[in-house]
């Protein structure tokens, strides 16, 4: 997606080989009218999967998740983390590790949000060792939803998140993966799309 | 707003006299065509108010305030939300009390994202005791923004936040403003709007 590669050469900030920043537009500023176009992709990619939840985790991958559950007519969720969780039979729960954290958390959906018959699109905002996508899909094999997909706004494809969803049978779909930090910059991991000039 | 008080009164679940659990369109599933209504609704009562940024907290505050930020036209902050966080100087940093919760939590916003120009719009879900909002209003002010307004999206209106903010001379907009919620049931504090029947 040119839009938001371009959006991560002007913004992005390559803080080491394994870090980039992306807090003005994504993570803490959050731009959305970039938002919604992200959305609009996810729904064009995932339009023949006939979605019917879209599920996130708090708080980065809710204002793309909200667009795309906007674009595709079906509510989202957006799962609850929490470091310690009271064990609740109502809740669907599953442990996630965070890499960049160095912590587990525990993240949970209200069992009654998830049903057999659901077609769930998982979106987050990052991909990296795949853990989020995991936990989520883990929830959703509980309830007995199917995962039609996985949405990725930024994939760092150098760690193996992508290559583990994939091998597990996954859809995934990374509108910017990204092949390399090193050097300080940005190296995206697929060909340019074709450039359209506006006239 | 009507749209939204009717999806109070028909999903809406009284927990006792000072809880409502809005789970299903609003903190943990999310109606996306909703929250554009409400993204709408907040865009047209703040119109002449010149708003730069709209501010939140994560997590529930997102969806709502990315939909008014897309309407506005301006960028949207969330909030981080920590119960101990490091000191950083690039940090705008406020202690919050949840009175449901019964932590004090740490609100976070870079100093980057906060101008002396800036008119903050401040959007959240729930106003109770008014704590966040405040939070979210020092934290603007200590940037030298001005705080244009609040948008809530249900006040609980028997409790003292929306009087202590208008005491405090913010501009305050509800959209459902809740007098009781005595006998297990939700009674709206301002007048019905006029019923507009669809032909």
């Amino acid at each position: 997606m040119e839009l938001l590669k371009n959006k991560v050469l002007q913004e992005g900030i390559v803080l080491g080989e394994q870090v980039l920043k992306v807090d003005s537009f994504l993570n803490h500023q959050v731009d959305p009218v970039l938002m919604m176009e992200i959305g609009k992709e996810f729904a064009a990619r995932f339009a023949g999967e006939r979605i019917t939840k879209v599920l996130t985790i708090e708080s980065s991958g809710i204002a793309p998740a909200v667009m795309t559950a906007l674009q595709l007519g079906v509510p989202l969720i957006f799962a609850r983390k929490r470091k310690s969780l009271t064990l609740r039979d109502d809740l669907l729960t599953e442990k996630v590790y965070s890499f960049t954290k160095q912590e587990e958390s525990e993240v949970s959906v209200s069992k009654k949000f998830l049903s057999p018959g659901d077609r769930v699109l998982l979106i987050d905002d990052f991909l990296a060792n795949g853990e989020a996508a995991f936990g989520l899909a883990r929830i959703s094999e509980k309830a007995g939803a199917t995962v039609a997909g996985i949405g990725i706004v930024i994939e760092k494809a150098f760690q193996p998140g992508g290559r583990k969803l994939l091998d597990a049978g996954y859809r995934v779909e990374s509108l910017a993966p990204i092949a390399s930090l090193a050097d300080g910059r940005v190296t995206f991991a697929d060909k340019p799309e074709p450039q359209t000039n506006p006239v």
